[in-house]
Order: structure tokens, then sequence, then C-alpha cells
């Protein structure tokens, strides 16, 4: 089963925001046996809607659209449904009570009558239950074709989903099995591994597709397949996947579907009972920040530190302000002693520090803009490395929380 | 003039990555006058590819593809264009020079025979050169179409947009004017806001767009206007700010085309020369990290800590452990304390700080989920207030960082 995906919203074609929905409806979908063909994110205008709508229609079983419900004049996603289906819109009264609850018990002021539209919608769509906005899902089908339509605030799309669409998808039946195993490593170019593996990629049978996800010192490589047996299409990647191990296991540096080196240490220190802090400086707590992202983060991260300043690394990490004054506050024994000031202060069994240049100019140091000294504390050892990251501001960031997390899974595979 | 974004790439139709490109190239091609119609993502697939080719070719005079021009077998751009172009691939010898130039000075590794694929390009291309990778910029012409292809990763498709093709547009001329101002208001719901401006929405000039963007307590109006004269433009879109205020100035928190709160409060603190710490719990590091990501961050920015674990908010802050024991972690007190903390051990004059519970499950706190308290310390005056954020840890964390940059900006405009 096919599904495009339409993002309604000028914000987006400005590049006022990012679309987030369709990464995550894409997830979604996959796991129930729906495959994205396409994403189309179009303009708060009819005629790139109708345009829009009927590309997806003519390539895909089910449409989602997402955006353009709310009350104001700039939203016309209804209207146009309207006009698709050749439909006209008819006053909910169920939908005007929903709405109308809503103010009474959430905003807790008096409903504008502009909130009525809410409960304006296409006689011939089937409705879905919205309790956390206003705008209802709405159902309709055209040639075979199903049309969902929803409003683009992420909680509320994310809630209409696994509420209403995903269950009813489902039970349309007859969904395949879609399967993806994505294998991080670390350290090699794409072009090595690609010519490493070359036998092993030219005998994977033709409905096990392979990508190369090249990303920052990293490569990913997902195997995808379709099949109507889950147990068959995992045990046929699997093996797959083992061979592949065989070829570069050297060279693995971890599993998982998302992009996120931060979710394999997490586990890892999980099943190692120990625990984490930080203390960062150019990095700016994004490694924390990536760290309590996770849920269930408090089970082994202690805390962080940012020490911008040189002077807080003295005062609030008690770094010896003879060790910066010696060596400048982007060194090795800098980042050491953050890693080791930051493992005493939150008790912690292990942590990591960062100082360096992230640029555009130079800060309280002389080390060259895209200089990053990285500081790992173990139960057992500290010690620092340095890196040189380019000079584009956040490639040396993202570079530097790679490399942290990195260093990170090499000390902490070692205890278990 | 009129562009489609066209995305290549599986990994963002299987929601394995979000696409940032298109937000950033939206901006850019705004910046000189070409509109952006439509963004399409599609699969890594000759015939997907293909019908979006067609369809952005119908309706655009440029196309940007950006993604599928890696060395390995799953990137069939190149090789999708030369057929929709009724095209050959020829090698290219400087190309090639580039390719182990970069093998010889970067890699620093023997150069892969499959990196030489590389240097074939369409035979009517003309090549834009890309320094940073060895896939380099295409650019192609159809039926008063422009095609240009650029590499997916991030950093080299900035750099050529931004050394080739922003440039090569601009020369096309005759570009017009475009002009967005968004203004950004806190505490009340879009259709309270739509009803108090209703006449002058409506009497607003038709070429004057305005657009409703709320998210998490904050609701942005966007006025749009293209137009040849920049001058004019900007001073039509001005005045029509103006009588926004008039109306709605009470509850209008800043002003700025991006979404984030920081950037305004960074800027009001360099106004007023004052610096900045943050104690963050429950928000992990998030308010920091928005700070950081902001260049020139050193200047306002002292330094944060994490104190996830309760024990790290005596270690490290320095809170006294009979206010936790007797208010609990979660409390009015202990953000205050808090606050005070970081306010002393950065040597910052404001602080913010945060302790809540984001769920899912709670911590080493009774408090509901979505009990939040922010604690601020100013050079004169701290205090702390009580939130109930809902229980979506997610939502919980963001409106969490809204509401402290929200106490923040109050407090900073004081100083003004």
């Amino acid at each position: 089963m096919l599904a495009t995906l339409i993002t309604v919203g000028d914000e987006i074609l400005i590049g006022q925001i990012v679309d987030t929905n369709s990464a995550w409806m894409a997830q979604e979908l996959n796991k129930i046996g729906v495959q994205v063909n396409e994403i189309i994110t179009t303009s708060d205008d009819k005629d790139s809607m109708i345009s829009a709508f009927a590309k997806a229609e003519s390539q895909s079983d089910i449409v989602l659209i997402t955006g353009g419900l709310g009350p104001t004049k700039d939203d016309v996603t209804k209207l146009t449904l309207a006009e698709y289906f050749d439909d006209t819109l008819v006053k909910n009264e169920e939908v005007l009570e929903h709405v109308k609850y809503l103010f009474e018990h959430y905003v807790k002021k008096p409903m504008e009558a502009l909130n009525e539209n809410q409960a304006l919608v296409p006689s011939k769509a089937k409705l879905l239950k919205n309790s956390y906005g206003t705008a209802p899902g709405m159902w309709l089908e055209r040639n075979n074709t199903i049309f969902i339509s929803m409003p683009g605030v992420p909680f509320e799309m994310k809630h209409l989903m696994s509420e209403h669409v995903l269950p009813e998808i489902k039970k349309i039946g007859n969904l395949p099995f879609i399967y993806h195993r994505t294998i991080i490593t670390a350290g090699v170019g794409e072009s090595t591994i690609a010519t490493k593996i070359a036998d092993w990629e030219n005998a994977l049978p033709i409905d096990i597709k392979l990508a190369y996800l090249p990303s920052l010192g990293t490569v990913r490589l997902r195997l995808s397949c379709i099949g109507a047996q889950e147990e068959e299409v995992k045990q046929r990647v699997d093996s797959q996947v083992e061979r592949l191990y065989e070829l570069i296991g050297d060279i693995v540096v971890g599993e998982g579907n998302d992009n996120s080196l931060a979710v394999q240490v997490t586990e890892l220190f999980k099943k190692s009972g120990k625990s984490l802090s930080t203390a960062e400086s150019c990095t700016g707590g994004k490694i924390a920040n990536l760290l309590t992202e996770i849920p269930g983060a408090s089970q082994i991260f202690k805390g962080s530190t940012v020490t911008y300043a040189t002077q807080s690394k003295v005062d609030v990490l008690g770094v010896d302000a003879s060790i910066i004054e010696k060596h400048s506050v982007v060194s090795a024994p800098v980042a050491q002693a953050m890693a080791a000031a930051a493992q005493k202060i939150f008790k912690s069994d292990y942590a990591i520090a960062t100082t360096g240049n992230a640029g555009p100019s130079k800060g309280d140091s002389d080390a060259q803009v895209g200089t990053v000294f990285i500081g790992i504390a173990t139960p057992t050892n500290t010690y620092a490395k340095e890196f040189f990251m380019g000079n584009h501001r956040e490639r040396v960031v993202q570079k530097s929380v790679n490399k942290a997390f990195e260093m990170l899974q090499q000390e902490i595979l070692k205890s278990l």
C-alpha cells in the first residue's frame, strides 16, 4: 500500500519552519506496512493544493494531508478538499459541541464566533475526533484512493494518527511487513566501504535494498525489505547483516533506526549500570541535550555544566586556574581537568568534557578555529584527545558531539 | 520567478532523517526574489524522480534538486537526469582531477576506483565546482526551465548555493523583492487575535498576505509581500505593521523571521550589556543549547548547569539540601534557589532555573507530571512561578523553554 504525504503551509515554503511531521508519519506508516512514495509541501493556495491532490491520487492508495485547518482566513485546506470532492461544507453539531467544550474547559475564555467555522465540514467526510484541538480529522474516498486531512500542529496530528488513522488503515488489511535495519560505521568513507563489500552487495537479492547514508565521520548502511511474512523478511535481512558484519564488523559502532549515537550510548550505559555527566564548553550543552531527550535518561545521566566563560571553568567546575594559564583554555589538560571535575561534582562513573573554538571568531583562546579537545574520565582513567573539526561553526559542534559519543561508546564497551 | 525544490532520498521517505535543506534553500531563494511554490521529496527511483521532474518543470522556472549524487549504487539522480534530458554521461577530466585532489589532500587515503564515477556527468550540463565534495553541481536547461542538481550533504549544498547557484540566478535579472515580517505574540489564541484585528485584516491590500502561526503559547503573525521596488514593498508592509501594533501591541513579545525567542532575548541582553546563566533540570540544557546556537552567544551567556539528579542540585549548584527536603525538589523555593545559585557561581547578572516533572514517569518528586517551576534571579530580585504544562514530555520541555525566555524577556526589558 502506497501513501503520499501532503504538507500544506507557506511557512515551510519560505523556510520559516522545518517540516518534522512527515518523518514521524513515515515512520509510523512503515511500521504498519504502508510505504511513503512521495512527500509534497504545497502552498496555502487552492490551485497548488488541487494539483498536489491530483498527483497524489494518481500514484497512491492513501493521501495524508496535514495543515491549513485553522479558523483563520489563511487556512483553506477544508474549502479546497470540498471543491476537489465536489462537495459542500455543512455544520456538524458534534464538532461544534466539542469546540465549545474545549473553550470552556481548557482555554477558559469565551469562544470567539470565528471558531464556529471549525464545525463546518465536507458533507461526504467521515470525521475523526480530535480530542486536543478544534479541527477534526477528515476521511474522504474517491477512485479507490483515501484522503485523510489532519491539523498541522504536531501534537494534534500525532494524536489523530495514533488513535484513528493508523488503526483504521490497519483494518483495511492485507498489509505487508516493512523491515529496515541500519548499521552505523565510523572512520571510513562510503566509497571504501562500497569497494570492500562490492561482492556481497552485487549478490544481494533484488528485493533487499541497500542505502549508504554518509554524515560527519559516520556512514550508515541501511538494508530494507518488504514482504508478506514478517518472520521470513526479518530472517532474510538479518542473515545478510550477519555476512556484512563478517566483512566490516571492525568499523561498526552501533545499530539503530535513528541518527543518534546518543541512543546507542544510553543503552550501553543502562546495560552496564554506570552513570554519566558532562562538562561542555564549545558544544554548548548539546551532548546533555541529546541525552535528556531520551526518555529514561535520568537512569544514567547525572547532569552537566556548560562553562562557556573561561572563569566559570574555575568557579563552577573547580578547574585549577593555573592549568588554564599554563596550557590555555583550549588544551588537552583543561579538557581532562574538566572531565575529572564533572565526574567528581556529579559523582558519576564516567564524564565527558569538550573545550574548543567553534568559531566564527576566536574566543578566550588563541587556538585555531575548529580545534577541539575532548576529555573523558572513566572509573580507571582520564585522558583527552585533540581534533581539528574544520571551520564551520555548526559542523564543528556537531562533529565534536559525535566524537564525544564515539569516545564514550568505546570506553563503556570495555566495561561490558 | 518560481522554484520547485526536489529532495531525493528514501531516508526521508521512511522518516530516518528530516529534510532541513529545503528550509535553508527557501530562505536564501526568498532573499534574492525567488519564490518556492512546492517542495517534493521523492524516492531514489528513476520513475518517481522523472514524475517529480515533470511536475516541477510544468509549474516553475527553476528546479533545484538535492541528493542522490554519491558514488554508490543506490544513488541514481545523475543517471535519471541524463535520461530526462535525453543525454549521456561523459567523463570530465577537470572533475576527475578535483576528486583525486580531494583524496590526496583531505581523505589522505588512496582513491577507490568507484570515485571515478563522480567524474561522469551529463554532456549538456554546465558544471558548478564543489570545492568540498566529489559531486559537482550541474546546471541544465530545457523549455525555459533551469534544472540544478546538487549533493544532499547540507554543507556541500550550502556551498554550491552560495558560491554558484544564487549568484547565477541573480544574473538572470528582473527579480522582484520579497519581504516577510513576523510579529510574535504570546498568551492569546489565534481566534481571539483574528477577531480583534478583523477589520484591519479585511482591509489589507490584496498583495499583502497575512498568516497565523500558532505554536505552544505563542502566535506569530506573518505579513508577506512581493513587488518590484524594495523601498515601496517595505514601506507598505511596515505601515500595516504599525497599525497592527496599535491593535495588539500589548501582546507582542518580539519580532523576527525565525521561531526563536532565544534570538530576541539574546539581542535584548546584548543591548543592555547584561549577562545570563541557566540552571536547568527538566529542560535538560535546552535553554543553554538554544542560546549557544546563536553566534556571539559568549558575549552574554556565562554558562549553565543541568542538574538532573536531585543530589547534584546540592553538590553542583550549592542549593541548600534542607530546602529540597522541606519543599520537594519540584517546588518554587528550589527553582528560586537554583536561579540564585547559578547567578552566584557563574557571576551573571541574570539567571533562569527550571525544575519540574516532564514525564512520562515521576522522578525524584511527587509533583504531578507536567508541573514545572521556573525561577529567575535578576540584579534586584529573585522569584519563581508555577506552571502546568500538560503531560506530554516533549511539549512540557518546549513550553517550559518558551516560558523561561518569556520571563527573561520581561525582566530584561525593565533594564532597558
